[in-house]
């Protein structure tokens, strides 16, 4: 940091999260200093982020460099370029898909902190990330409400006296349906989630709670947690994002009105708070009632398949993770239904054994992620 | 420590807390030895005691000397000379009333790490406690179930980032009662707490609300946190025992199954976490709902008097603690109606005004304790 003032990288900038980020530093001007933006689409929102922050470096994926309109005095560099940038204090990986991956690694082969948010860097390379940030000094800071709030519940605690890690899930939209009325689930329904405004793609995982799946892997990365030791439970009102219980039967949780915002500013501001009245204040006289209840796996298939993937490790997660990423995009088209979602996973798994790899390498991981997109594409 | 063996002096050692502390201490025989043991009454219990854990030190209130019977090996020793032996390395102040307020202060003059338990002591002498344990580096550690949710959801923060402490309250037996039904409260109904299973003195603050006014009290000097940063909220089932709102709009909670032993323990182990399967696991899907409610201060009229008491300082607190005392006595008699309880300690406020001194010593506040248990008796 130069001056107390700490210096970013946002990546993905222009989706649901990094628009949220640059909000939360919008509010320090004096603290925050964006030195890097890339976005994967949305050239004009760039464009307008350029205007507005002023970085030394943007990138737009699939280009090669930036339309003179919208560049400003900015540099085009790639991602995994930008994050190792001396200057840099912050990585925000507010990517999606497997793009956070390479840029993920790299900033943590530099030694920088990550403020990760693309769920998929752990699922598909959760050992890799770990190794890396250990041998270079990096470090994995969660974004996620739910990570984020096993991350506060675990400030001032040792990792050894966790008894569980406990993750509240909404349980999606779709928690008391029918499995006829299930199988005629539309985009419209599946993208009106209860409690908590994300992207379409996020929005879809958590019906299926495929989404919650991820989080359980990357708590189980992030945190070095026996699979046993991270469960879930069900809680629709998303109030309370997450638990830690201890070997004591003390139980600590995070709790907030459900706004992205609060766990990305802990994020960047982590191991500091920093008071931002912007920011909704919960009023448990207001919220009344919290509820909880068991997770019934049975009507969440993509929940089991997602785990069994990770628990097999090797290349699998990354099929399990680009096979989704297609199936959800084809729901979304209306060309697959929403019960079809599990059924092409399941099957882009069983069609990735021959093609799986022991100790796979990034490039094992982005070939097999590369491998079930065909897969996927040659099926539908 | 000697060889990792924490040695403890439990005052108190025949109430609800005390016999509490020995079960934990039981669970852990090679990693606690006590070292003195003092008890109000049950002299057949301490002489139990004595022969269970063979103390060098005991005490038993109103007595110079204990029986040779009971005594064992221990040498008869007054608490606050019992505190302050050199290998002490916790005192459990588990007393009731003013009992714990010389020995507490002994202690922390000593040095002494003090785990309290004796809400009167921090009431009635709150600046005291703070200024000598600051002096003479002692240290308070709570034992209450709700400042042992705050001060382990303020593990790894700073008190600065603090927005709110907030205490709940289970809102006592007779929440929903009419004012016509509160004026007819048995002690029977007074003393059947829906959560937790406590000594009848506290039972009937509980319901009265003093007690949490107490908390109030207790949280402001425990925390140093000015009196608009303490509040309460109803949450009728005890589960969340305390909650921490930061200035960032992050809200941590501590929560368990009501059970003493988890907070004693911790208290008993701070810094660390010792695992015991003896203590009751939170199952939060058996819970299903936990709800919460605004205080209805016009329901609990004990619970602004106290803090009137609290906020005018001086002297004042002693006597509503004093008063307090009595009337629930006379309530448990049957000589006092439920809602002569509060009348009882506004009066005795009212009385005390001529009285009250400023910057009172240690023995002003024992005087003015003195002072309204005798003001009390005269008047019922």
């Amino acid at each position: 940091m130069v001056g107390g003032v700490k210096q970013l990288v946002v990546l993905g900038s222009t989706g649901s999260i990094g628009t949220q980020t640059l909000d939360v530093v919008r509010r320090f001007p004096d603290r925050f200093l964006v030195l890097g933006l890339a976005a994967g689409r949305r050239r004009e929102e760039l464009a307008r982020q350029v205007q507005e922050f002023h970085p030394r470096w943007i990138y737009l994926e699939g280009e090669d460099k930036m339309p003179e309109a919208g560049r400003g005095q900015a540099r085009f560099m790639p991602m995994e370029q930008m994050v190792c940038q001396r200057d840099v204090d912050l990585v925000v990986v507010a990517t999606t898909g497997r793009a956070g991956l390479v840029p993920t690694l790299a900033a943590l082969g530099a030694g920088k902190r990550v403020a990760l948010a693309n769920k998929e860097v752990l699922v598909m390379a959760g050992e890799m990330v770990r190794s890396r940030a250990r041998r270079s000094g990096g470090q994995v800071i969660p974004v996620d409400s739910e990570h984020s709030a096993l991350w506060q519940c675990l400030q001032g605690e040792a990792l050894g006296d966790v008894a569980r890690l406990i993750l509240t899930a909404s349980g999606g939209p779709f928690r008391s349906l029918s499995p006829e009325a299930l199988a005629q689930v539309t985009p419209e329904q599946a993208l009106d989630h209860p409690t908590w405004k994300m992207g379409p793609k996020v929005t879809v995982d958590s019906a299926t709670l495929l989404n919650k799946a991820m989080e359980v892997i990357e708590a189980h990365w992030l945190f070095d947690m026996p699979w046993d030791r991270v469960q879930v439970v069900v809680h629709p009102q998303s109030i309370v994002h997450s638990l830690v219980e201890f070997e004591d039967g003390s139980v600590k949780a995070q709790m907030g009105a459900p706004d992205m915002r609060i766990p990305i500013q802990y994020a960047l501001t982590f191991p500091e708070r920093w008071p931002n009245n912007a920011l909704p204040r919960l009023r448990l006289e207001e919220v009344g009632k919290l509820t909880f209840e068991a997770l019934d796996e049975a009507r969440y298939p993509c929940f089991s398949l997602a785990l069994d993937a990770a628990r097999r490790g090797s290349t699998y997660p990354a099929v399990m993770c680009a096979a989704d990423e297609l199936a959800v995009e084809l729901f979304l088209e209306r060309r697959l239904g929403y019960l079809d979602i599990p059924k092409l996973i399941r099957s882009a798994l069983e069609a990735h054994i021959p093609n799986s790899s022991n100790n796979p390498t990034i490039d094992d991981v982005l070939a097999a992620d590369a491998w079930a997109r065909e897969w996927v594409r040659s099926k539908v």
